[in-house]
Parts: C-alpha cells; structure tokens; sequence
C-alpha cells in the first residue's frame, strides 16, 4: 500500500512550537507516511525543527503554504482533528478508529488531507470549514486536550494498525477539494444574484455553504455537474 | 474499566530529557491512566519536567524508584517495549495490538508493569530480564525507533482503544425521500429557466438530477438550506 501512504498529506496549521514539528515528521517517518505540509508556521519554529533529530528529510520536503485551501487542494478527502471541547460542531464527528477506516479506503484512490490545528487553540472554525468531517481520539473527558506530536503519532498509528487497505477499484473518485472551492464560489454567487444573501453577509455565508458542500461528499463527476449548473444559472441571473 | 486503568504501571527507565517525561505523564492523563514511575532519571530532567504543562499531578505523583527490580515488584506481568533492532531477543516478542489484549486481560485482575526505556539506548538486558515478555509498534524498517512520549502516547491509546464503549457522536439526521423529492423539483425548475435543460428534455434530466441529490446523501438541515436557496434562485429567475 505504499501508493496510498503517499496520498496522505499531513497538514499542521499554524504550529508553534519546533519540537513539535520535528516530532510529527518523525511520526510520519516511523509509519512510512512521506507527505508533510505546513500551513503558515511560526517562522522561527519551522527554521529550527528543520535541524530535528530523525525527521530532517521529511522536514526538509515539508510544503509550504500560506492558505489552507491551499494545501488541500488536491485532495479528495479533508479531515479535521479536534479535542471537540468547546465548540459547537457544524461536521460530522468520527472517533479515530472508525475515521481512519473511512480514510484508508480514500487512500486507495486519491489523496486525503489531515489537519492538525496549532497548540493552543486546534483548528480555527474558518480551518473547519474546509474539512469534510472531523476526527478524534478517545482521550478522556478531564485531559481531553492532547500534545501536538503525540496526537499525530496516534492517528497514524491508527491508519497503519490494520495493515494493508483493501483496493475497490469500483469506487466513484471524489470530487477534490478545489473542485469544491470552485462550487463554493460559483454557488455564492448566484445566491448573491438572486437576493438570497445580501452582500455585507458574503464572507460569513461562504463559510457556511463551503461547510455545506463538504458535508455533501460529492463524487468528481457530480461536482462537474453541479459547477455546469450553477454556472448557466449565475449567467442567467446576471443578465 | 478504571479499577484495572488503576492496575496499568507506565514505568519510565533512565529517561533523559525531561520533554519526553512530560510528554509521557501527559499521555496518561490523556488515556485516564495515573500510574507513573520512574526508575533513575536523570535528576535534572525529573525536577524540570515536573512544571511541564498540563502534567502536573501526574507528575507530582509520580514513583521513583532506583531499580527496576523495585519499579516492578508488585506487578503480576512485565511488558517491555522495544523497536527490536539490534539486539538478539531472548523474549517473546508481540505486536503491539497483540499485547494489548493481554495486557487489558491481565489489568482486570491485578497490575502490570509497561516498560519504557532511555531514549539513547533503550531498555538494557539487565532491564529486560524482568520482563514476561516484549512488545513493539509496527513501525517501519527505515524508521524503526519512535520518540518516547509519542511511544507511550500509542502504546496507552491502543489499551484503551478497544476497552472504552463507543459513543457515537449523534449521527446527524438524515433528510426524507420526500425532501429530496422537493429539493429535484425546485432544482429541475431553475435548471428549465435558465435555460441548461430544454423543456423537452425535462424527464430524462429529473431522473438524472434525483439520482445526484439522492447520491449526496443530504442530512435534514442541509436539505431545508438548500431548498430555501433554490426557492430563492427560481424566484429571481422567474421575474
């Protein structure tokens, strides 16, 4: 299954600290995962773990962006990872075990990204909305907040455990995550046209709507669609 | 489960680096482990982990010991952990999950000891003699040595793993047959005046657009905002 280690890209957003950063290469180095990418990392602590013990070659191939809808781009499924302790959930919530099954099978066919939030305050609900669905480990309700490192390392131990994934080659190949992005845009747009958002309201609904689409899951073709759709629809409308 | 989480004795030996300590009494908080000892630390790594973040209980707790022998003395089955590279075994050696199970068999009915040994080295002969038996993750070849605080971090995870009932997150409702109808005819309906389907077509294009929607697999909410959307699009439409 080495293809499908490939297609995981793990994505740290906004890590603080260098030692966790280096330990998170090192968690994809020990379960023969190959694909890190970071997002907006403080700069002094992505200069530094690039000197850390065992991970400098993964480190060193770390992507780097400055968005999130940058880095999952090219992926089919995102998932989110959280403690779930505060906040409301707008996304299916799906304990580590039962998550990594769902993405074991993406991987067989197309790239998934799994995002870890910075240190102090996880993912940010604008992070959230590029994810499908979230995922978390069963920690225990008075400590459920774990280390950065650790937390990684668990999740892909999780997604190695079961050994080799089954390929079913049937399987709809899902739409990628720019797919959805373009959906997102051309939906809000014809929701601004036809008077269904007003415009001072356009940042918070397409978080909304780009939450909205994700949830839907939508296979490759479906998505080309739907954009076919709604784009003669916006083009009607602005006439 | 918690009188046998209180049976599980997460022994550290000669650890160095009072991250890892910290690390790994934050682990077992995490897993709703409280058991930790340490067999000769260095001193200085000890005292300074002692103030590590969201550990410190634990690590107040915590039993020092000056051998093995002593850390051990009244567990009824040693485990120890090893990534099993250079040295000739003299144990058996499970895998991790193998363990697991009979760890979690052996935890109902009296203590066991996990060990863990120096970050450099490892666990020494002498420290393995104590041991019934070795357990290892299944890291790869390449990368076969994990950071300590992440080892423990798996190793504590997949004891509870199984153990802990799952409790499904609330599945979100999903929408009726009779809303997705709903949902293809209001979309049938923009798609007609805007002109992407031709009258004429109409029939074939509702089969098509109810077998898309029914593929989305809509939860209820996400149904109800995307008819209130469409409403809105066809009325505009239609002016």
């Amino acid at each position: 299954m080495s293809d499908a280690y490939d297609n995981l890209c793990v994505v740290l957003v906004a890590t603080r600290n260098p030692v966790n950063l280096g330990a998170a290469a090192r968690a994809l180095g020990n379960f023969g995962f190959t694909r890190l990418r970071v997002v907006n990392p403080y700069e002094v602590a992505f200069r530094e773990a690039r000197s850390a013990v065992g991970a400098a070659a993964l480190l060193a191939n770390a992507e780097e962006y400055v968005t999130v809808a940058a880095a999952v781009a090219d992926c089919a499924l995102v998932v989110g990872t959280t403690a779930a302790r505060h906040r409301e959930l707008q996304h299916p919530l799906r304990r580590l075990e039962q998550g990594a099954r769902l993405i074991r099978k993406q991987l067989t066919s197309g790239r998934v990204a799994l995002l870890f939030g910075s240190e102090k305050v996880g993912l940010s609900n604008q992070d959230l909305s590029h994810c499908n669905w979230l995922m978390r480990i069963p920690t225990c309700e008075k400590n459920l907040s774990m280390n950065l490192g650790q937390a990684v390392a668990v999740c892909l131990y999780e997604l190695v455990r079961v050994g080799k994934a089954t390929r079913s080659p049937g399987k709809a190949q899902r739409a990628t995550a720019a797919e959805v992005e373009r959906i997102t845009a051309v939906l809000l747009d014809a929701l601004c046209a036809s008077g269904y958002v007003k415009p001072r309201a356009a940042a918070a609904t397409e978080e909304k709507l780009r939450r909205l689409l994700c949830r839907l899951d939508l296979g490759a073709t479906d998505a080309e669609v739907l954009l076919g759709m709604l784009r003669q629809i916006v083009w009607k409308l602005r006439q």
